[in-house]
């Protein structure tokens, strides 16, 4: 047996039990003739003594040993002279009897402690010591605990867990498919799959009626920061069923994984309107955690000879609480940020409602403050508060003065990370006009794309709108998001055999590619399919929002750099001659 | 809603109530003037009724209803006249007083019944039709069981489920890699996992622990009858452990799930040595829900003038109860059978043990009675026994006995689905030699080669043969066995980096082979790898097993062919010149 207990397990009323421990040695600290160990594992750290009055050959062996050696050590629990308040197992420590070196290490390339000296290409090489780490390791403790409350929770409610293939077909729809050469079927290849959508759809035709999977997807995307090759879905689907159903059943679990993951209770999940989302925050994934909407001042601030406003086709403010005292330094900074090109504002106005009430801009020549009085009424702005307007072309205004208004959300900490405001944003526009998108295939460029994917429902009642009015028309999709970040979006899919086909048509396809792609689907139609709808959750971001960080790669146990590499394992690499001939495929250099 | 109870739900309690079901139209039945429908659903069948007295209109249209129509009823429960008790709801009808079409089917190609008439193609290649069918749907509702029992029996005991990468590094051991071209790193291949072994080993290097997880593997075999190129492992590892200890923990992982999914208890399992499988049954994989062991004869038969048995390698029997009146014709067929190609005896004798005590063999020619005693003495036959004898080549004879052993039980019998046997296998060699092997690369051929895989630790006491007799090296490492079926395997690693680099000098990987392709490993074990082991169950194997079914295929939502198609969606394909240029690579007709 190499160990009775764990390194977290020994408590005050343990004492004078003999024991067996084994862990890596954290740290070693001499003082007085004694030699203090810190052994960790998983489950914590215990505090293991050598005395050399008790035992000079074993004393003589503890100071021996480096950061990271595996040891076993056999001892009588005793009660701390100074005890620890703030481990667990800080009122004990062992008196060892027996010390077994298990296996030696050389010496770390950074430090394993939670705040660690080592730069992050070098914990993503070593990446099996950056998990030693207690940072990293309780993030993917809150990854297991999550996947399996999901589990538990979607069980609970008649959901199968069904695993769906992996080497599939590729349908040339979206971002790039990862792609397998077939040695059986050669010139063919399999495709990685970018969602099981369409075998969790076959599955409602097979009457499955509850499906869910925790399952790894696959986009051959140019990976901006943040993104991964292969990423998690929590990925569902439901027959006999409404918009409605669904997204009771979905608040339903991200209710429960907030109580029983981190003990919080969610309220009722509001809903907005994607139309309203765009309106009050510029943006189709509010952070509702803080207010500062949007609010438009185009009927107040034309024909004062500002040609800026003047020229605009928005006009938009919002009011940020208890800023009036910004510096002139301040705004001028605020001014150099939203025009950077990442924001691509041409400049920023801003007024100032001061405490004596009196309201002050930065373009007082033409507006007085009578006119100053009707911004205010219009974002609603008390003494103490500034206003800041961004002007310009409609839809690149908005969305700057969205990246504003998250900008002074952090910069007057109303962003905490401990904070959670969830919403459902509903009555997506079905289909968006598609310009070129480098993720995309060439052949996808200057077309109606659908903006969740082919196989959502638009509105019964906006159906007729398909051919006159393609972008007018709302589907029955729905996103769920979380501190501004979308979590999860699903839809009610199509599930009459001439509506999708009508779909294809609108989308692009040909016929023949429809058939040729998505045949098997809509062959299953018909045979008598049932209403159905689902959803999937990015099971990656999901981990990362819970554990208030912002990057999803340290949610990962062993996750790619921004150029695909698992610098770990140096993958991927070239393979040989034998396997290419095999494969009857060859490189081109 | 377009329901307020599914087709399994109703029961003589809710009569009176006025509810709504939704669901498939198993089958139409007209009696008197009255319509009855079978309604189906994934959880029953519900029986609603339509009287041309009640409703004329909803009468008719019911009567135009087709198979596999999908519909939503709205109804009053009342009781049945005639129950049946074959079935839940059974004691109950809907009277209907609302019908709405959902969606029509056109007749499907196979009935969507337990006993169908469709064959083995059409039914893939309708694969979501045949997934209505509740006997392929209850699969994979116990495939669901499984995993999610497994889940929590390992949460329990604070094993983590971490995901592994499914794109990684190609290493040409084992049997061939799927490869993955990437798009970003040109000339450059992924490989899919055939098992997360280095990840699982490099977890327990990280401090995890106990790790498991359910997960997707991939081989690119030449597919032999019930194998599939991506299946499904539940993949464990633990660290701080002896070999005892692993094999604790998962008896209590099997016992948990007959206990749980089946109800059924299974005692202590029973441990034998690989030599002691191979001796007794001819198998490493025995079925011990019966006896009939092999019994050596060789010291009993030499030097009788019978030259088969004189120039044999082995003489092997077993002893078939209660088969004494085994026909001549029975005994030539067993002949023909076991002279197949399949099994490649040259011959078979055979001596009956008679009801009155006396032994009358084929050879009675080269052994008298007092000679048959001892035949009969060495294999404990007892009147009405038949003894059946194989002789030659050690290898072959022993694996053509284990054959006829397994033959010979299904004929008596002893091999009841419904019962399970379970056996630990242990002390399996260390290594072997390949001759080659159609599965492998040609460069593998003809060098000692790894039984489990080359991380596998060695008897400590038997190290020192590595260098002088590698083939006598017993290994730390162990297979389940259930009903003769290997469900699970796994070993010891070795975690000391020395032995590991003597291990892959003896598998005859040159010092630039190993570490150019486990050189991550072998660099983690410089940083203090604890002592570990694990374990591997073949989740489609199991699932068969506990389905009482012999083929994996229809525990699986969606296989592939023997030829590694998916004839569903008709996959793998070929791509677009412009996926292949992207790629940088091309196709060699």
């Amino acid at each position: 047996m190499l160990r009775t207990h764990t390194c977290g397990e020994l408590r005050i009323t343990d004492v004078n039990k003999e024991i067996i421990l084994s862990g890596w040695v954290q740290k070693t600290r001499e003082l007085g003739g004694m030699t203090f160990v810190d052994l960790r594992d998983r489950y914590g750290i215990t505090q293991v003594v050598f005395n050399q009055d008790w035992d000079k050959t074993l004393f003589d062996q503890a100071r021996a040993l480096g950061r990271e050696f595996v040891v076993q050590i056999t001892g009588t629990v005793i009660e701390r002279e100074s005890k620890n308040k703030n481990n667990p197992t800080g009122e004990i420590e062992i008196k060892v009897s027996k010390l077994n070196i298990l296996n030696e290490s050389i010496t770390p390339p950074f430090t394993i402690e939670d705040e660690t000296d080592g730069g992050d290409e070098l914990r993503m090489k070593y990446r099996y010591l950056d998990l030693r780490r207690n940072a990293v390791r309780k993030n993917l403790e809150l990854r297991h605990r999550l996947a399996i409350e999901s589990r538990n929770f979607l069980d609970k409610l008649n959901f199968l867990e069904v695993e769906t293939p992996v080497l599939i077909k590729s349908t040339p729809e979206g971002a790039r498919d990862f792609v397998v050469p077939s040695r059986m079927n050669q010139n063919q290849f399999y495709a990685l799959p970018q969602s099981p959508q369409t075998f969790k759809q076959l599955l409602m035709v097979s009457g499955f009626d509850r499906y869910y999977q925790i399952v790894k997807c696959f986009r051959d995307e140019d990976l901006r920061a943040d993104r991964q090759p292969e990423f998690t879905q929590i990925d569902c689907e439901m027959s006999f069923v409404d918009q409605e159903d669904i997204l009771q059943t979905f608040e339903g679990l991200v209710k429960h994984l907030f109580k029983t993951v981190k003990n919080i209770d969610i309220p009722v999940i509001p809903r907005m309107s994607y139309a309203d989302a765009m309106k009050y925050y510029g943006n189709d994934k509010p952070d509702t955690r803080f207010d500062m909407q949007l609010c438009e001042l185009n009927q107040l601030v034309k024909g004062h000879n500002f040609k800026v406003f003047d020229d605009a086709e928005l006009v938009v403010a919002i009011c940020a609480k208890g800023a009036a005292n910004y510096t002139r330094k301040q705004l001028d900074e605020l001014t150099e940020w939203v025009k950077r090109p990442q924001i691509g504002a041409t400049g920023l106005v801003y007024a100032r409602h001061n405490e004596d009430g009196s309201i002050k801009s930065s373009v007082d020549k033409f507006y007085n403050e009578e006119e100053l009085k009707k911004w205010s009424a219009a974002c609603n702005s008390q003494a103490g508060d500034l206003i800041l307007v961004l002007a310009g072309n409609e839809e690149k205004t908005r969305k700057a003065m969205s990246e504003l208004r998250l900008e002074m959300g952090n910069r007057l900490g109303l962003r905490d990370k401990n904070k959670f405001s969830c919403l459902w944003v509903i009555d997506f526009p079905l289909l968006e006009w598609n310009e070129g998108d480098p993720n995309l295939l060439a052949s996808l460029a200057g077309r109606w794309h659908a903006k969740h994917h082919p196989f959502t429902s638009p509105k019964p009642e906006d159906i007729e709108l398909l051919n006159v009015n393609p972008g007018a028309v709302r589907a029955n999709a729905y996103d769920i998001v979380i501190n501004g970040v979308e979590v999860g979006g699903g839809s009610m899919r199509i599930h009459n055999k001439n509506l999708q086909a009508k779909m294809f048509e609108v989308l692009g396809f040909t016929k023949e590619e429809a058939l040729h792609q998505f045949g098997f689907l809509m062959n299953a139609f018909e045979f008598g399919a049932p209403p159905h709808g689902g959803i999937a959750f990015g099971f990656d971001r999901l981990c990362s929002l819970f554990g208030g960080a912002d990057s999803i790669r340290d949610f990962i146990a062993f996750p790619k750099n921004n150029s695909g590499r698992d610098v770990m394992i140096d993958a991927p690499s070239e393979i040989s001659e034998e396997q290419l001939k095999e494969l009857a495929i060859r490189t081109v250099k």
